[in-house]
């Protein structure tokens, strides 16, 4: 597999000096804490074992082609992995995966201890058979921001809901879970 | 101010190849569909007037340094906008703020018709008051990914929400618009 080159986003460094008039991160996290977002457990293998982390940033930025990006922390314990791996496996959680969201989010754990609940696809990555959906696909970029990395992935294949099926997704606002349905919409 | 390069994500093209086996868009699409998002109204001026358009795309990649991205289709009508923009407001939208959502998800309309609910900030951005919550950012990076554009954005100033007030978040999923509070809590 080819290796792309590893972009930066712009001179952070230099962006953040006195003149250019920074926000205070005490600032900036307050602010998101009105922004929700959907709930992914993203997985991979580099060849030195399997890891899981829960995510709330993933989106799709284009359908032809595939194309979806995520954000992953320096300080994840799942970094090193994800830093070497050519593919991942995007699972987007129902509130029924609850417990999925909650194992991907919980430090000093082995996330894999439960043989029961995971698998591995054909193709060598481990996933959790129990999501209703998942996108396997190709990392073809990686670009370094402040004190996080965001993976772009082109989409190869994926698990679909079934026909008519109705999930309710999962969503994470302020340390809280969400589920979406009915009860939650809103018309003004 | 400095223009920072467009950096392509991937070789695109190549990887769509049919070799790559790449996912058909409307499996993309329907993979997503279980994916709920937070709802973000972005506002621009390049110097040829104001845009505002709705974007479920946007998430927070690090606090120190402040960084956000977000993305936007080649085929809005505020992408021409943005491509030369060097600062953008993104609004972070609460339940109450749906009708701006709508403003900036419809087309074909004059968004900045009712000159009674926006404003310019003192350094020139158009923004919208009755958002609680307010971004300033200086793009420092755009990043081209299929038929999307991905900016990376580094915030400078913020409208912060009032201590202890509490907003509910608009959440976007499958066309129609969510509203989270305690009645959506979930605890599995």
């Amino acid at each position: 597999m080819d290796h792309r080159a590893v972009s930066a986003i712009g001179p952070v460094e230099e962006s953040s000096d006195e003149a250019f008039g920074s926000l205070p991160a005490a600032d900036f996290k307050l602010a998101f804490r009105n922004h929700a977002a959907g709930v992914a457990l993203i997985t991979a293998d580099a060849g030195d074992g399997p890891i899981a982390l829960t995510a709330t940033s993933v989106f799709s930025i284009s359908a032809e082609p595939p194309l979806l990006v995520f954000s992953v922390s320096s300080g994840s314990s799942s970094a090193p992995t994800l830093a070497r791996a050519d593919t991942v496996i995007v699972h987007l959680l129902g509130a029924a995966q609850i417990d999925l969201a909650r194992l991907g989010a919980t430090s000093g754990i082995d996330r894999f201890a439960d043989r029961s609940i995971w698998d591995r696809l054909i193709t060598g990555e481990p996933y959790f058979p129990a999501s209703p959906v998942w996108i396997r696909g190709k990392v073809i970029n990686r670009m370094e921001a402040g004190s996080s990395t965001v993976y772009a992935v082109h989409a190869l294949q994926a698990k679909l809901p079934e026909e008519g099926a109705e999930t309710a997704p999962l969503v994470y606002h302020n340390r809280t879970w969400h589920a979406l349905g009915p009860h939650s919409r809103y018309d003004g």
